[in-house]
């Protein structure tokens, strides 16, 4: 029986574990895939107080010596579902009981499914605006999607690189008219109706891209390419928890699910602002709220 | 007139100019006393995610670092009031008209409110070990409290001191077990439970305090006191904005007080929990409905 499992070793996971550890809890850590989580995948974090400059896997791998030192192991098991009655999670190598859980599975950016794209997340393909975008001061960029995110990016954008190619699969844009009117103003801006990025181009780094717009193929030079195509959070496997309607886990501030004993934290919590800062804060106060909750069993 | 100013140069404070600038936004930081904030009182600080163990004082100095990478500023000038229309801070230095505002004003040590404490204040009275502990080489110290900072400022002063006194009013510790289980090893310190410090001794300097154990009263000969008892809030200045029953300010979980463009962060916003993590969440949080806010003014 153990006093917590976390599910999803990214930030909110891993401070998760590093505040239970500190309280000599007995917890088990799985992460299916990426140890670290998305900010692996960023190629240079800025924006984390205290740490003036680094890779978001350079960060990842602090965080999980932090764990370490403190004895914990992260487990590279797959969870596939956990049950209320009693509290269990279930993964591709066994059946745990425990007293708690901690979801902290995340959301995974959703991809143009083209070759060497693994290769280029982080080496010029991006996710990130907030994360990323500071990188590109006078360079050309481009951002890929129509909806409400990718107009906030490429408005973003347009105020650091000097030219921004918003590319966009319809020939309409989705989001509030002022924001599409606020990016039409944009001189920098170039909007490239019912265009899809059908290649990249570079070697180490992007260099550009091939896109098809209607039948014509041509090539764009640019520095990086910002995909905001969506993201979806990684909440199949929890049925029996209230999600909301994007599929998020809801959750109150202090990170409590509909079910007791079972707490959320990071960017798979329904909540307004996703950032490394957020993620270390929920997972934190899902830390603290589990040591309650189990102070309280007693 | 400012898009933005920022009262306190926290970790709070400190994460929104950061994010703020990075948007390219015109901002002010106001800080009367400690850049840093209270951090920089921590000796040890080993829970935040990402740096395995560091000083508070050169995490914020690590903080103000990264602010000043990006063109900030801070302005040691203190905040006499703020008005609501237009929206504008006073300081002692001058008048500044804004958009909005970030209060980060976090919050203040408690002191024992006895004869004398002021004048001792900086002459045997601290509040830091990381900044004074070094004063006490081979000496007789005590640390008056009985949570989470005291125990970590009595287990730093065990290094240096070559006696240390815990005066705790209570019958028990509170705190990460991981720690306490570090302090009750430390054979140079001694934790007096039930006891209370009711008299400050000596003339230019502390010499001595009188405890009281339970009904019995005695003279501790030492060097120097640590006072971690706790702390209020800084929102005396802010009396047209919705405070709790405690003193803290109200906020959405988006950080928004009851007065439209007014912000708060950190420490001094009425929640449960206050982790370094939950203040740079609450920095990032308070910055980026900022920027939605001034959007949305345009």
């Amino acid at each position: 029986m153990f006093d917590a499992i976390i599910i999803g070793a990214g930030p909110a996971g891993l401070t998760a574990a590093i505040y239970l550890l500190r309280e000599n809890k007995k917890i088990k850590i799985f992460e299916k895939e990426t140890v670290g989580g998305k900010i692996t995948s960023s190629s240079r974090v800025d924006n984390y107080p205290g740490i003036v400059s680094i890779s978001g896997a350079a960060l990842a791998e602090q965080m999980v010596e932090q764990l370490e030192a403190l004895g914990g192991v992260i487990e590279i098991e797959e969870v596939k579902e956990i049950t209320k009655n009693p509290l269990k999670v279930i993964t591709d190598e066994g059946e745990y009981l425990t007293k708690t859980i901690i979801i902290a599975t995340g959301t995974k950016y959703n991809t143009l499914n083209l070759d060497n794209e693994k290769d280029f997340i982080g080496n010029g393909i991006s996710f990130c605006t907030t994360c990323d975008g500071a990188f590109y001061k006078d360079k050309t960029v481009a951002v890929v999607g129509g909806s409400f995110k990718a107009l906030i990016d490429a408005i973003y954008l347009s105020d650091i690189a000097q030219k921004v190619y918003l590319i966009v699969r319809k020939n309409y844009l989705k989001g509030e008219k002022v924001v599409i009117e606020e990016l039409q103003e944009k001189k920098n801006v170039e909007i490239l109706y019912e265009t899809e990025v059908v290649e990249y181009l570079g070697s180490d780094s992007i260099t550009g891209i091939v896109i098809k717009e209607k039948d014509k193929k041509r090539t764009l030079e640019l520095d990086g390419i910002f995909l905001a195509i969506g993201q979806i959070p990684e909440t199949k496997e929890f049925t029996n928890i209230d999600l909301d309607e994007n599929n998020y886990i809801k959750a109150t501030e202090n990170c409590k699910t509909n079910v007791p004993g079972i707490f959320v934290a990071g960017d798979v919590r329904s909540k307004n602002i996703r950032q490394l800062t957020t993620s270390v804060s929920d997972g934190t106060i899902a830390a603290m709220n589990v040591i309650q909750f189990l102070k309280e069993e007693i």
